[in-house]
């Protein structure tokens, strides 16, 4: 099909898929002549792949980038791939923080041995928890157990799922299973506490604060 | 204290503290002359406050408006302290979706009744599912499953913890308790992952995919 098909099939504008070709983000069509280059269903499928990445909370031209390079190229080894997808959505230019020693501390104060993460993963904690101090927000600890048990349990159930039959399946079931699930989990937090606030506290005839 | 010197304090730049005083994020200080006003100690701690919500990942300017609005006049029933927190951090002009049967239906599906819950927040959860539908994945019922409890146990706890002696707490707890968590709990994910990774396939010694 022509651009305009393409456009038409994908609903992404024709400057906005010149803009993905021009980043390399999408593959270029078949030349058909100087001017015209023909497309198919796969150039569909990576522009809904591209407005999924880029979508809002979403990453970065860089980051998508890093991210489909990765899933055109897996690593070798399977525990690589995670740390490829965490990469391509860090922050762009963040550097480690300089106290990795005191934030894997704190997390063996909740009896989680982290030692052999990612120094940049790591740098995204103690990033949260200084937030969290400079607000002067203190977890409650029986909070911070439910965050470290509940996250241990996810990512137990994501990781046992991980396919090992074939190395593009891996990667792409890691790399969107990683970025595109945050915004489900966070969504899903805010329904839970609804729930189970409405269970505690009740529907409000406006009254006095408490139960 | 002058602003110079609260700038120096607080180590946020005096424009900054002067675009925060327009906007109303920053109470004014004590006019000491037409000129001059006196700045103290609170002033310190909400400019920590204004820069936690407004720093990465977190809010708009007219969230953090909305946000320290609720804080000052807290709403008289507890649950509407969440309904608050959550409006406040959702993204500006925001609509809610028009096939919330179908998000409620889905919830259902996985053995959850969301029905009471807010159309906002519904919203957002239609919104990450239509993105992971957008980018073809489907994340295993297991791993759904596992996302449902976590973020169950996770609400439980949370509050659970509210304080109820207190508006002025409660809504702190709440409001900084559910945005300000946030990273934190995303970034504990990717550090659970990377723990239940190196337990499923060990460190790489570069081989082939697979344990």
């Amino acid at each position: 099909m022509r651009i305009s098909q393409l456009a038409a099939e994908s609903g992404v504008s024709v400057p906005s898929i010149k803009f993905y070709l021009r980043e390399g983000l999408l593959h270029d069509g078949v030349r058909t002549s100087a001017t015209q280059a023909e497309y198919d269903g796969e150039h569909v499928r990576r522009l809904r792949l591209i407005r999924a990445l880029l979508g809002p909370g979403g990453l970065t031209v860089v980051g998508a980038q890093s991210l489909l390079g990765t899933m055109e190229h897996p690593p070798e080894h399977a525990h690589d791939l995670l740390g490829a997808a965490h990469a391509a959505s860090a922050p762009a230019g963040k550097a480690n923080r300089d106290d990795l020693d005191a934030v894997r501390a704190e997390a063996a104060s909740w009896g989680w041995d982290v030692s052999g993460c990612d120094p940049l993963v790591l740098s995204a904690l103690g990033d949260a928890l200084e937030r969290l101090r400079d607000a002067d927000f203190a977890v409650p600890p029986s909070v911070m157990r439910a965050y470290v048990d509940a996250m241990k349990s996810v990512a137990a159930a994501e990781v046992a799922e991980i396919p090992t039959d074939s190395a593009d399946a891996a990667v792409r079931y890691v790399v969107l299973g990683t970025i595109l699930v945050e915004p489900l989990l966070l969504a899903m937090r805010r329904l839970a506490q609804e729930t189970a606030s409405l269970e505690r506290f009740g529907v409000a005839p406006p009254g006095e604060l408490g139960a």
